[in-house]
């Protein structure tokens, strides 16, 4: 079994507190710090990985890598970010973080300003939050009605279809976080100095709807899990196995696409005479 | 029955020479010459009545409409974003003209480019050529297959049905030209000088397709007409007539938009004190 198999989400999901810290990675080393420090290692070595991978794709100039993270605030999406793709060089990885949507881009679709984003020829894209907040906030908060909420899945089943059938690889995460470690996490930020500029009173509001946002997330995972973009669940209440599944699956996923340097023109040294 | 239902796509379409010409908007005048003055007229009126339109839509800020026009060359996409949205105020109302797509472009999806020109609310937008040229010329030459051309089809049902589901409108109009009156505005624009500068020689290598081009777009627009998104087919050997069928079945379009100004706010009327 790949870990991406391992990670894809059930037919019947349903978000269970005690998954957000399940340890599903095996290590043969008993000591707890010690595998903890193996983990961090393997991982890097997979950033590492990626960032040469990258290299391959943007010098191949025809696949196109779409990576989505998603989560409740705290869950790790500018983590997974720094701790999978912080090898990458910026010259073809480009991340994309959606905030409430501008007065412009409320004037057009949802998909409108999602698209003009994605990944062109030989780039990588992680977009941190996405599409899917316009079928998770506005649902909790009741903005949208269920009937809206249906039309819009399969108004991004069809959006991604088509990416990936132009090219484009999309892999999309959950980062599984449980509402403990969100408390624990919130009180972090309160109360170490360097981390209170991360601290936002809004995030307090959310968290009173935490079962709604399960429900919403849950619904909208089942809907739009798909075997051309598929939902990985990943527990994220350890930060580093959350990146070690992450950067498993995506090296998995560059490693199917089976990449090569273009061959060379041997005409191209004729051309270099003095 | 309507204008847009007598020139709306039939179930079976097969884009004959004869059809291009055909005169089907009734007049009582018997004289040529008045007739076609009392058919300019007519458009002309409709022309200012869609700009006054234009300024409600533009002021309640709520819909959005989308034109897209599509025709062999000569047949007059020009000059009728002149004739029938010339008397718009450009504040409300854009038109983008497609050309062969950038290298920017290229390295994007199809519909990349096409999706961040659509209409935000309170606009007009007019697509000059459009994402059907992605199933028209590259069909014609062979650059991309059946197999793709139907998935690409079905992108393009999917791709309107989101911009219909939200709040846009979309008529789509081929321009339907005969390859007779095509020969004869080409050598309109050999002989004509003022008319000299709109004369390409890739126009002439393109009408040496002729017939597959009629067969891929009798296949595209079947493929793509839909009750939210529908195809009208214009004859367009004749300008007047061409100009005033776009023009009755777009007033018609707003028309059933049931716009009207926002109401106002008598509690303003207190803030201007002196």
């Amino acid at each position: 079994m790949t870990i991406a198999e391992q990670f894809r989400i059930n037919a019947t999901l349903a978000l269970k507190d005690a998954d957000a810290s399940k340890k599903t990675l095996g290590t043969t080393l008993t000591d707890k710090i010690e595998a903890k420090a193996a983990d961090k290692l393997q991982t890097l070595k997979l950033a590492e990985q990626i960032a040469e991978m990258q290299n391959v794709l943007y010098a191949s100039r025809d696949r196109k890598l779409l990576v989505i993270l998603q989560g409740m605030d705290t869950s790790g999406k500018d983590g997974t970010v720094k701790g999978v793709f912080g090898q990458i060089n910026p010259l073809g990885a480009r991340t994309v973080a959606f905030k409430a949507p501008s007065n412009a881009e409320k004037d057009h679709d949802y998909l409108w300003r999602i698209h003009r984003e994605v990944p062109g020829k030989g780039e990588i894209v992680i977009f941190n939050r996405s599409h899917y907040e316009d079928v998770l906030i506005t649902r909790v908060h009741g903005w949208i009605d269920q009937a809206e909420c249906e039309r819009r899945y399969a108004h991004i089943r069809d959006f991604e279809r088509m990416l990936t059938e132009t090219g484009t690889i999309v892999l999309k995460f959950f980062l599984h976080l449980s509402k403990a470690e969100q408390k624990r996490r919130l009180e972090e930020r309160l109360s170490d100095p360097d981390k209170h500029w991360k601290f936002d009173p809004q995030d307090i509001a959310e968290r009173a709807y935490w079962d709604a946002y399960q429900r919403a997330y849950e619904k909208a995972l089942m809907a739009t899990d798909t075997d051309s973009a598929p939902w990985y669940v990943v527990p994220a209440d350890s930060k580093t196995q959350r990146n070690l599944v992450i950067a498993s699956i995506v090296m998995e996923a560059l490693n199917n696409m089976h990449l090569h340097f273009p061959p060379g023109n041997p005409e191209y040294s004729k051309l270099l005479i003095d």
